[in-house]
C-alpha cells in the first residue's frame, strides 16, 4: 500500500486504523491489528476505568511475551460523564496514541499536548475538522453517514466528506465509514484520504469481542439492512431489527426526545453486540456490513485488503 | 480515461454521463456534454412531449449545422402520468439511448428493446439492480444517498452501494451520487464502477438551463447544506433553504403524506431551478455541491474532470 503521513505518524506498515468500537474492540482485536501491520484501538466507550487499565496492561503482556513493540492506541468519547477518570488512566497507563470522538477536542487538547500523546479527533463536518485542526489534533478521522454506531448530525457521506475535508486541512485525513474493502481503501486515497479507519469489517473477525451471533448479523446484513436513527438524541447506525423498527415507527410519527430515551432505555449496545440479543439489543453496524462475508482472523482480513487494494489500483 | 463497456455501449470517448436532470438539462447543456466527449442527456423529467420534442429537433439541428455526429440520450421518469405519450415521443423522434428512473422498468422493457434502444434503469440498491438486469437493461445506474434530487428510499451511500451492485450484476454499473471530480471518479472506477453520472456539476455549467440563481446557490453551498427529505413521499435532496426548513420542521413533528402533500404544492422544482426562487422552491443539488467552486463551461467543466482524474490515478 501507498506510504503516507497516517505511515509515519504511528510508524504502522499499512496506513489501516482499526476503529475502536464499543463492545467489541477489546485488547485481542487491538493487539492483533497492531501485530498484523495496522493500528488498533481498544475502544474505551463502553469500559470503566478499570477495566480499560486492564485491557491495556493484557495487550502489552501479551506483546512482551512474544517480544514485540507495535504502536496501539485507545478511542475515547469526549462526552462521557467519567471521562476525567478515563483520562487519568490513559496517562496513567502512559498510553501514546488516543482517538477521541463524540465531543468537544478543545476542552482536553492541553492534556494530551502536554503528555506527548499522539491524538487523532472523529469528525463528520469540514466545520468539526477545522476546529480539531486548531485544537492541535495530529490528523482528524473524516466519518461518513454511512458508518456504524454513533454518526454526525450532517449525514455527508465518505465520498463527498473526505475530499472536502482534505481541502480544507493541513493535517492529514483518514477516512472513515462504509470501508470494508481494499478497493474502497484505494477509493479513499484517490479523493484525498491518506489512511482509513475501518469498523464493521474488524468487528466480524474472530478475535473481535462481540457475541457471535452479532457477528454473524454482519455477515448476514444486505446493503439495505441498516439504518440512521435516534436523530433527535444522537444518530446512531445499526441493523434494522426489532427494536430499531419499533424506534423508526416512533420517530415518523414525531416522537421526542423523552419517548425515545425511555424507548432507548439503558445497555441496549451491550445487549446486541455484547450478549447476542438480536431482537431487543442495537446491532451497531455500518453499510459496509453487505460487503462482509464471513468471519476470518485479523490476519487473513488484514491480508485480503492489501490484495484487493492492490488489484484495484492496478485496475485503474 | 480507462476505457470500459460504458465507452463501447454509447460510443464515447469518456465514460461520463451528464445526467437528465429536470428543469436543467436541456439541449444545449446535452449538446455541450456529448460534443466534449461524454454521454448528453436531456432530461425529460419536467417536460411536456411536445417540449421534449422540440428539444430533440434543436440539438440534432445543431449538431447537423456544425457536421457532428455524436450520441445523445434522454431520461424519463416512468412514474409520470404520460409517460406512455413521452415513449411515443421518443419512439417518433428515434431516440437510440434512454435512461429510465423512478419506477418499474419491466412493464417498458418490450418497447425498449423492440426498438433498438440502448436502455439504462437508474436504481438505488441491488434489488432494484437485480430487477433492472433482469427486464434486460443494458446497464445501470447505481445512484446512491448523495444525489441531488429524487433518490431511493434505503439511503445507500455511493461508497457501498457501487461495489455491491457491481458484484451481484453482469451488465456494466454507472456509478452516480455525489459525484462532482475527477478524483470521485476515479473512486468510483477503484470500486468497480464502469462510468460514472454527473448531476450537480453540469447543472453549476453555463450551458445549463436553470437560474443563475440556481447556480450561484450551487456554488455558495457547503458539505452541510443539503438534506433528503419527504421520505414519506418521494425523496428528494435539496439545499436547506426556507422552504426545506419548513418541512424539516414539520416531518419531525411526524407530519403525515397529506401535510406534506399541501406543504409541497405545486411546481416547485421549477420555482427553485428555473426560476431562482431561493426561498420557496425546491433547490435540488447533491452532496457534491460543496465541492463545486464555480461555474464554467461544459468543455472547461470536462477538461478539468479529466486533469483531476489523471492526478487521482497517479497519486494512487
Amino acid at each position: 500500500m501507498k506510504q503516507t503521513r497516517i505511515n509515519s505518524l504511528f510508524g504502522i506498515k499499512h496506513a489501516i486504523v482499526q476503529a475502536g468500537m464499543v463492545w467489541t474492540s477489546g485488547w485481542k482485536l487491538a493487539a492483533a491489528a497492531s501485530e498484523n501491520g495496522c493500528l488498533g484501538l481498544i475502544g474505551a466507550g463502553s469500559m470503566k476505568p478499570d477495566l480499560l487499565s486492564e485491557h491495556i496492561s493484557k495487550l502489552r503482556n501479551y506483546f512482551l511475551e512474544k517480544k514485540l513493540n507495535f504502536p496501539f492506541g485507545v478511542n475515547i468519547p469526549l462526552i462521557r460523564g467519567d471521562i476525567s477518570e478515563l483520562i487519568k488512566t490513559i496517562l496513567k497507563e502512559e498510553v501514546k496514541i488516543v482517538f477521541s470522538s463524540a465531543g468537544n477536542p478543545k476542552a482536553f487538547a492541553n492534556v494530551f499536548k502536554e503528555n506527548n500523546i499522539t491524538w487523532v479527533h472523529v469528525v463528520a463536518s469540514v466545520k468539526h475538522a477545522l476546529k480539531a485542526q486548531d485544537a492541535g489534533c495530529d490528523a482528524v478521522v473524516a466519518e461518513g453517514f454511512e458508518a456504524g454506531g454513533h454518526n454526525g448530525i450532517d449525514e455527508i457521506t465518505t465520498l463527498c466528506l473526505v475530499p472536502q475535508v482534505a481541502d480544507a486541512l493541513e493535517i492529514p485525513v483518514i477516512a472513515a465509514g462504509g470501508i470494508a474493502t481494499g478497493a474502497q481503501i484505494a477509493a479513499c486515497m484517490a479523493i484525498g484520504a491518506e489512511g482509513v479507519q475501518i469498523g464493521t469489517r474488524f468487528a466480524a473477525t474472530v478475535e473481535a469481542s462481540g457475541n457471535d451471533a452479532f457477528k454473524n448479523k454482519i455477515v448476514e446484513a444486505k446493503d439495505n439492512d441498516t439504518i440512521l436513527i435516534m436523530k433527535k438524541l444522537n444518530p446512531v447506525r445499526l441493523f434494522k431489527n426489532k427494536f430499531a423498527e419499533e424506534v423508526i415507527n416512533a420517530e415518523r410519527s414525531g416522537a421526542g426526545e423523552e419517548l425515545l430515551k425511555e424507548m432507548l432505555g439503558r445497555k441496549r449496545e451491550m445487549k446486541g453486540i455484547f450478549e447476542g440479543d438480536l431482537d431487543e439489543g442495537e446491532l451497531e453496524m455500518g453499510q459496509s456490513s453487505g460487503l462482509i462475508k464471513s468471519i476470518k482472523s485479523v490476519k487473513e482480513t488484514i491480508a485480503d485488503l492489501i490484495v484487493e487494494y492492490n488489484s484495484a489500483v492496478i485496475r485503474l
